[in-house]
C-alpha cells in the first residue's frame, strides 16, 4: 500500500545503512572490540572542545526565543555573514550573507539544489565511483543520473568520457572531492579541464550547466594536499558543504550551500533555494547548532588521528598484497577485491567480523570501501583479521 | 533557468514568510515596540529552563561522538522508547520504540509520510481553513490536495461535504487540531463521525485511507479542553508531532511520527518512513536536541501566557465589533474581515503597523489569522491600533 517508488526503495535500502545497523547488532553479539566495522562514515574523533563551549555560552548568554526560534528560511543572517567572511579569507572569494544558505547537512543542501534546478527528465552527470545517495536525490525530482564510468588507474574523473555524455538536457554535474569512496582529491589540472569542457558545452548548447561541488570532506586532507575551490574555476558553481566531518557532528545536520552572485539567474536560484528549504520540510537548519558553529569556524577535528589510521591501514593492506590507491583526503580507502564479485568479498570479510561496503553501492564493482574513521585500535586489531581474509582469498 | 515548478513557487512564495521578513524590516524602521507583528507562529514564550539544563548536562556527561554522531535514520532507540512510554502513560496507547520515528519537525514528518504513501495523482483531503504548506507538501510527491470547504459557523470540519469527496484514489486525509489558523479543537463527536466515514469508505473501496493527524499544537489548549488522541478512534492513523510549540523550539526542527502497529502494512510503512527520512536529505532528526527533549518530555511552555493574550485579544477585538470564534487551542485567532477582500484588509491593517495573514493563504478568504504568540505588551498596545483600523473600516 506504500507508493510504488518507495516499494523499490525499501527493497533496495542503502547497503551502507544496512551494514551500520548490522554492525550495531554484531557489536552486541561479539563485543564491540571484536567487530571491525568500517561500514559508515561516522567520525570517531570527538567534536572539538570549542563546539561544546560555544553551545554552553550561547545558552547562557542569548535569550532562548532567539536561540531556538524561527529565523529566515536561509538561516541566521549573522551566521551566514561569518561563514562568508571565513570563506573569503581562506579562498579569496567575494561572498556575503546573500551567498550562503544554511542547510540540513550536505544531504539537505543537495536536495534543495536539485529541487531548484530539475525539470522531469533533466540529466545530472556524476563520476563513478560516487556516493550512492546521488541516485536517490536526483530521482526525488524525476531527474536522470548519468554516470561517467570510473577511471580505475588513479580515480581522477574520465573527462574524455564525460565530454561525450553532456547533452542539451544536462542541467548539472555533481563532483565530490575529496572523494567518497576513494579518498582521491581531484587535481587542479582535472578541475581546469572539467571547467573548460563545461564552458564549451554551455556555449554549444546555449544552456546553463551548474557544477555542484559536494564537499563535506574539504578539510580532511593529508600531507598538505590542496583542494581547489571550484567557484574560482567555473562560474556556474554551487558549493554544498557540511560540518558533519570537519567538526565531527554528523548527527546535528548542519551545512550550507554557497551561491556565488556570478551564477546564471542568481536571484531566481537564491530565492528558489530558500523556498525549497521550506517546502521540502527542512524549514531551516537547526538553530542552536547554526549559532554554535559560527563561533568555531576555525576549529577542526583531529585530522592527524585519521592520518595515522590511513597510514597504518594502507601499509598493512598493501603488505598483505591488497591493491588500493593511497587516499589523499576524506577517511575512506577504496580497495580492489581479490575476487571479481565485490558483494561476495564483503560477505567473506564478514566471516572475519570485518564490515566493508561493496563498490557496487558506489557504481564501481570489484572494489570495497573501508571507512577508517574508527579508533586506531580497531585499525591495528583488524590487520590480523585482514591477513586471515587475504589468506582465505589466496593472496 | 530554475525548474518550471520552482518558478511558480518563487512567484507565489509563502505569504506568511514574506510577512515575517517584512515584519523584521518594519521593526528596524519604526522600532519593534511600534510594530504589531501577528504574522508568524514563532513562540515568544521562552523554552522551559529544563531544556537548557538538559542540553548542558548531556554535553557534560555523554561522549561527543555519541551526542553528535549518526544514529539509525529513525532516531535514537532510547529516545523513541521514552517518547513511546510517555504517550502510553498519557493516552493509553501501546507504543514502543518501533512505533516512533524522529523527524525534522512536523514539516519533515509530513513530508516523509507523503513520500511513503503517494503515487502520482493520489488524492489527499484536507479541511479549509488549513495550513497552506499542505499544498506544497502534497505537490512535492505529485499528489493532489482536495480541499473540503470551510464550515464558517464554528470551523468544525464539514463532514457531509467530506464524505462526498472521498474516492478510490483518496490515499490520505490530513487533519490539524488544535487548528492552525482557527484555534478550534475538533470535538470528540467530530472525530468519531470522521472515523466512521473513513471506515465505511475503506470498506466500500477496499482501500487503505490513512488519517494523518498533524498536531504541533496538541499541548496548547485553554480551559481544560480535551484533544482526542486519534489512534484510539481510527486504526489507520499516523500522528505527526512537533516540539516546536510545546517547548518553544521551532528553530531546532524536532518532531516525530507515531506509527501504530495496527495500521495496514505497518512494516512497509515503517521501513519506508526511515528510508524517506534518509533520501529526502533529512538523514535523521538533529541528535543533541533529540537527546535533550527526551529528558524533558513532561516540560511545557508557559501556556497561561498565551491564555492571557487570547483573552485580552478576543475581548478587545469583539468589543470593537470584529467577529471571531473564540480559540480553544493553538495561539491563533481567526477573524472575519469587515471588508470582503481579506488581502485588502491585511493591507489596510499594515497602515496601522499591524501585520496579519489573509485567510486566503489558508483556503478561507474573508478572514485573517492573528498569531498571538507575541508579548502581552504587543497585544495590549495593538488594541488602540485595531480600534483605528476598525474605525477606518466603518465598524
Amino acid at each position: 500500500m506504500i507508493s510504488r517508488r518507495m516499494q523499490k526503495m525499501v527493497a533496495g535500502n542503502s547497503v551502507i545503512r544496512a551494514m551500520f545497523e548490522e554492525g550495531l547488532k554484531m557489536a552486541r553479539q561479539y563485543g564491540p572490540e571484536n567487530v571491525f566495522d568500517f561500514s559508515l562514515g561516522n567520525p570517531n574523533v570527538p567534536a572539538p572542545e570549542e563546539f561544546k563551549n560555544a553551545i554552553i555560552k550561547i545558552l547562557q548568554d542569548v535569550p532562548p526565543v532567539k536561540v531556538h526560534g524561527y529565523m529566515p528560511n536561509g538561516g541566521f543572517p549573522s551566521v551566514r555573514e561569518k561563514i562568508a567572511a571565513s570563506l573569503n579569507k581562506r579562498f579569496g572569494t567575494n561572498f556575503n550573507s546573500e551567498n550562503i544558505i544554511m542547510t540540513v547537512g550536505a544531504a539537505g543542501g543537495l536536495n534543495i539544489i536539485l529541487k531548484t534546478l530539475l525539470n522531469p527528465g533533466d540529466e545530472v552527470i556524476t563520476f563513478a565511483p560516487f556516493f550512492g545517495e546521488y541516485r536517490n536525490y536526483v530521482a526525488n525530482f524525476e531527474g536522470e543520473l548519468v554516470v561517467v564510468p570510473p577511471n580505475t588507474i588513479n580515480f581522477q574523473p574520465d573527462l574524455v568520457a564525460f565530454e561525450k555524455l553532456i547533452r542539451p538536457q544536462t542541467k548539472a554535474v555533481i563532483i565530490n572531492s575529496p572523494n567518497n569512496p576513494t579518498g582521491v582529491v581531484y587535481s587542479e589540472e582535472t578541475v581546469k579541464r572539467l571547467s573548460s569542457i563545461l564552458e564549451e558545452k554551455q556555449r554549444e548548447f546555449s544552456s546553463s550547466i551548474y557544477l555542484i561541488s559536494d564537499e563535506p570532506y574539504r578539510e580532511l586532507v593529508y600531507g598538505g594536499t590542496e583542494v581547489p575551490y571550484l567557484t574560482k574555476y567555473y562560474r556556474n558553481t554551487l558549493v554544498g558543504y557540511s560540518y558533519s566531518k570537519s567538526l565531527s557532528i554528523p548527527g546535528e545536520r548542519l551545512g550550507y550551500v554557497a551561491v556565488p552572485s556570478e551564477i546564471d539567474d542568481y536571484e531566481q536560484v537564491w530565492s528558489a533555494l530558500a523556498v525549497a528549504n521550506r517546502i521540502l520540510g527542512f524549514v531551516n537548519a537547526p538553530s542552536l547548532v547554526q549559532l554554535a558553529v559560527a563561533e568555531c569556524l576555525d576549529a577542526k577535528t583531529d585530522i592527524a588521528y585519521y592520518g595515522r589510521n590511513r597510514d597504518t591501514l594502507y601499509e598493512g593492506l598493501t603488505k598483505l598484497k591488497f591493491q588500493c590507491v593511497k587516499p589523499e583526503g576524506a577517511f575512506y580507502l577504496f580497495m580492489k577485491t581479490p575476487m571479481e564479485d565485490d558483494n561476495a568479498f564483503a560477505q567473506a570479510a564478514k566471516k572475519f567480523n570485518i564490515l566493508v561496503v561493496p563498490g557496487s553501492a558506489f557504481g564501481c564493482p570489484g572494489y570495497v570501501r573501508i571507512a577508517y574513521c574508527v579508533s586506531y585500535e580497531t585499525v591495528v586489531n583488524s590487520l590480523p583479521k585482514f591477513a586471515e581474509l587475504a589468506a582465505s582469498c589466496g593472496l
